[in-house]
């Protein structure tokens, strides 16, 4: 899994500074997460393949999470796409996306599929053979959803060398690989354990903008190897949350310490601080595994 | 006058080149003319103050004219804007651009103002004591107007060395500033012309994006002393323009021509072309004083 943050910041676009968007690259898939203005320069600046991305999961409707889809589909159109587009978000979306381009007479030529969500429990949205994604309920001052991304684990391996140990005919190679047990020629079972390996470890990936402090989430995100969690303010300005229902970054690695989560990246960073420093610096004193997300920054999850 | 270009290149945002947006300051206003993706980020880019934007043309509602709209009337209520914003564009513009708003629970603190445009033919869309704004109605794929910006001519100016010397009592120097003639103390008439001065000559632009060569516009923009006109290709795509209703640098050039234009600034450049002075070399073969938009270029009008 690869993650790489194309806008971290909140609220309005700035010369230096871009709102929520990131790809998530894994399974041979590229997962475009929140889609700011500004998004299609962006991908276009640190050189994603974005014809590859064929899913878009929008967390909320607020400008700086979904401004740059209709530009990003439009553009999809003029460079000619004709395979479908997947695009998963609250429910609204469809129409309102779908009027801007009836108001420019700008069909897309492509299948643009919306699949809109209201759900307010986490709810399953995507599925095939290696990988599934699961909503995860946020509480901000729209309806509001995180997503999960859990790898499945890949078939276990033969291991040749055993299977030979043990004298196992090769015709049941293939059964062993579906997980049945061996049986030599005098009828002796050798457990299917004892024939192959463990699979490549999976990767899970939980994504929380916008979001209060909301404890609710953690058995949703529980052990999940990275977590984003929001963290629009420090604790100086912690009396913000409750009306602007954000968090803090120290609330971001309470909730990441209680999930015992693998990794915290922290973003959709104010841009009323001098430097982002400050949200690791609190951070770690909860959650010492914390970093930074930023602008055109990629991570190796 | 004076004109900054904050995007000139045709279709989709790039990480060098901006779509659609321009800003003319003229008599203490800021006027916003097209709102392409990423217009908020230009203005703050080449530091126009944009809390100054009263009034914003919108030319028509293809994306890379309009899709920074939102973004943009969502940033201002961010910033805690009380003045009215007046939008002048295309019927349907109001619908999407409160849709947005409304799904994103975002409404405007201050007041929004919609000024639907439906008409065919050339209309007063705004004006004041020192300006006039009309449309100019352009040959699209969709419905499209240009805009005409012309100031109004000043008062004339009392040439008080020319009062003294023909001896007016200056009891009458309000009348005259008003156009009144001078009366001496024996009742001899004094022409107003002869004891006052021009006012400075008034300025007039118009910006034409996106149409076909279409001669229709001449009577319009007659003589005005400078021409803002797409050329989205070169001859040598001219075959392009009927399907896409562009035009080229040469048609641009001779509508500046057979209009008796001032001054013809080039612009909405397609992205397909090495450089953009061929636009210019293309265009001063029919019309010399042609020049090349460039994204934040300034001109003095």
């Amino acid at each position: 899994m690869k993650l790489t943050i194309l806008g971290c910041y909140s609220a309005t676009p700035r010369a230096f500074t871009n709102p929520t968007a990131q790809v998530l690259e894994t399974k041979g898939h590229l997962f475009l997460i929140d889609c700011g203005e500004g998004t299609q320069v962006q991908l276009r600046k640190y050189k994603v393949r974005f014809s590859r991305i064929n899913h878009i999961f929008i967390s909320h409707l607020h400008g700086d999470h979904f401004f740059g889809l209709p530009g990003l589909i439009s553009t999809f159109r003029l460079l000619g796409r004709e395979k479908p587009l997947h695009v998963y978000g609250p429910k609204g979306i469809k129409e309102a996306v779908t009027l801007f381009l009836k108001l420019g007479d700008s069909w897309t030529n492509y299948l643009l599929i919306f699949h809109e969500l209201e759900s307010k429990t986490s709810e399953l949205i995507f599925e095939d053979e290696s990988i599934t994604v699961e909503t995860i309920p946020l509480q901000h001052r729209v309806y509001t959803n995180g997503f999960l991304f859990k790898e499945k684990p890949a078939p276990r391996k033969l291991n040749i060398q055993a299977a030979e140990k043990w004298e196992i005919p090769r015709t049941q190679y293939g059964a062993i690989k579906n997980g049945a047990d061996g049986i030599q020629e005098d009828g002796t079972i050798i457990r299917n354990v004892d024939l192959t390996e463990d699979p490549p470890k999976t990767k899970s990936y939980a994504f929380c903008s916008d979001t209060k402090y909301n404890e609710e989430i953690v058995p949703i995100i529980q052990s999940v190897d990275t977590l984003y969690h929001e963290s629009t303010f420090l604790e100086s300005e912690a009396h913000l949350c409750d009306k602007t229902k954000h968090a803090t970054a120290k609330q971001a690695a309470q909730i990441a310490k209680i999930s015992k989560v693998g990794r915290l990246i922290l973003g959709h960073f104010s841009t009323r601080y001098p430097s982002i420093e400050l949200f690791k610096e609190e951070a770690i004193t909860v959650f010492p595994n914390s970093e930074l997300a930023d602008d055109g920054k990629s991570f190796e999850l």
